[in-house]
């Protein structure tokens, strides 16, 4: 086995990228060094492909942008299973094959955390955006940052961006920006999938953006002692309890004292997506105080809240005026595909615009639920924060 | 689809980690959240699990010291095919399911970068070792550090690890050590798999190693337009003198300009494992003006460069009273299980102490070619650095 091994090490990474001439199919950027599968046409398909000569019936399937039921795959004489998928939405997509009834990755994509476990995923063409790319501009950093939680009891790790020049600049202190995953996703979810990071370079280097701070935390926290299996009904709202718990008790003041942050609530911004955008507008919203720019993508205000508007959230839209003055930026973005997030959010903002509260609306074209939704909505969202 | 998206979003998270009392098969403690399996026992058992009820046979299947050899699984009423593993070696093992010959990753498992693909993972106990574990002391941070590298024309992604402390005592400047991955992974590896920053973080606040940064760049490189496919076989070399050349014109300068690191070689070591430890040598040996400490883990000098020892790597060995002044450690370090890697590493030894060249080794106990001996590897050798 280790003389296999040893001849493995040597020939390792002698991987060929082999090149398609006169095809308008191309592997896709984001699969790994050397995969020749999936390609990608210009026009929004891609061609997948997966070896499985003992399998009876291989599938590719994925989120909605990339197809809505899953598309069966012919076999070839050397065992290979492959197909097209057609008229893919721009941007990043969540994928998978289904063998013979199990939902297996594909060996030649990064995994990406999503649905709760490892995910394949490939990047749709995206014309005319390059907003989320790599450029030749100063880049910021992501830090691992791990500290302990005094309500979980446990230790837990925050993903952090550091904007370019942070290290340099030793005296200059920085607006804070906290930034919340969707379910099923975790705190890498939006430097890897959502490239938050190649986003924030680029709009600060062209002068579009505030050099900021992001925190980007884990969505999910259960106090001491408590377990969700405990007590599944009650768990989503106690959840909700425990995790502003968590960003007051520890993730503001571990932050905000390790990383040179400016004080004051309007150096402070808190947005999410999906479930982040929810918690968002829950922790963003009951804390007025504390945040001066609340951003929710594809998130509303649901469940009969507005129903008693002057009670909701301890009673912060009672003085509309006071709320305008006070919350400087009141954002909502959504996917235009994604109809149901599309209706909650206009209903909201027609509540809140009843009560003379102000917000602002975005809406992604062509995208669904998914990753270029929210990488869109942070790229409309972050200039217009600390001005 | 977006309703059944919006109850999925409320709902989720709201996993079962069921207690199994009285069983000696606890969860792993590195499955994904709430996840039952795999569930392991003191002794080194592993019990794997997958609902897979239209496949005709599934297997598991591993690096050595998990199982030697696949392992088929039994399927039950409910489709679930299920398996025991024995006698696991301790620490991080790599292991997959083959799902009617196709392997497929747990979707239990975080999916590492192994292999040249993401790849399932467990840690078997490892009795009266707590080295590598997060435990209740300060902690460094691993950030990824985006960079332009002049010498294959492409932005590359090295992940760097700060010591704690580092963002707070700004004028204090730090020794560096350059710790390289194997073949089939990535920058990723040491910090995830290999969980470099606690081991580290443990080491310094015991007071047994000192504070260091630690850069784990990617370990392919090519220049500006070469490919490894365009000749195969000259590929090797070729590759290395191009790794070579990134560390001396852009790793070094970008790492070394930007981090507050202590000048000169003394303060100055470079290790790596497998694919790694021969190209710390390849570096190292050819660079001992700027490498005070050089490390090779589960790697060694092979393919006939000690026949002319006088003119090995630039002549390095010619003077070994010089070499042993200059060279503060020359380490070599494996897993007493493989075999191949033991010989070879002893063998140069031999050879170099019959030049008269001093060496420092270790064999880790019941370790195959896998993580646990490079973890093990790191916390000997890291407290010999920079002394």
């Amino acid at each position: 086995m280790t003389k296999k091994l040893l001849s493995f090490i040597l020939a390792c990474g002698l991987s060929t990228a082999i090149g398609l001439a006169q095809s308008p199919f191309t592997p896709a950027w984001s699969n790994l060094t050397g995969q020749e599968y999936p390609q990608i046409s210009p026009d929004g398909q891609a061609r997948v492909r997966l070896k499985a000569p003992d399998a009876r019936k291989v599938q590719v399937a994925g989120g909605d942008g990339f197809t809505k039921t899953p598309i069966d795959l012919t076999k070839d004489a050397e065992g290979y299973w492959s197909g097209t998928v057609s008229n893919m939405t721009p941007g990043f997509h969540y994928y998978w094959f289904i063998v013979d009834g199990v939902q297996v990755n594909d060996p030649a994509s990064v995994a990406y955390f999503g649905y709760g476990h490892p995910t394949s995923g490939l990047y749709a063409p995206t014309p005319g955006e390059d907003f989320y790319a790599c450029q030749n501009v100063p880049h910021g950093m992501v830090r691992e940052h791990w500290y302990f939680s005094e309500v979980t009891g446990q230790w837990r790790r925050a993903y952090v961006y550091t904007p370019a020049g942070y290290d340099q600049n030793t005296s200059e202190r920085y607006p804070i920006l906290y930034l919340l995953h969707g379910a099923g996703e975790n705190e890498r979810g939006w430097s890897l999938q959502g490239r938050m990071n190649f986003i924030l370079d680029n709009l600060i280097a062209e002068g579009k953006a505030a050099p900021m701070i992001v925190v980007m935390d884990n969505g999910y926290a259960e106090a001491r002692g408590e377990k969700a299996s405990d007590n599944p009904q009650a768990s989503l709202a106690r959840r909700t309890e425990t995790l502003i718990d968590v960003y007051m008790k520890d993730i503001l003041p571990t932050m905000e004292s390790f990383y040179r942050v400016k004080p004051g609530r309007e150096h402070r911004a808190i947005a999410g997506l999906s479930m982040g955008g929810f918690q968002a507008l829950n922790i963003g919203l009951t804390h007025t105080d504390l945040f001066a720019y609340i951003g929710a993508f594809s998130a509303a205000i649901i469940g009969g809240v507005m129903d008693n508007p002057s009670t909701a959230f301890n009673g912060v839209f009672a003085n509309p005026e006071e709320f305008n003055k006070k919350v400087r930026l009141f954002w909502f973005g959504v996917g235009s595909e994604e109809t149901t997030f599309v209706e909650m959010a206009n209903d909201s903002r027609k509540k809140l615009d009843e009560l003379g509260i102000r917000t602002s609306y975005y809406e992604s074209p062509n995208t669904y639920h998914e990753w270029h939704t929210w990488s869109r909505c942070l790229h409309e969202f972050a200039p217009l924060l600390f001005k």
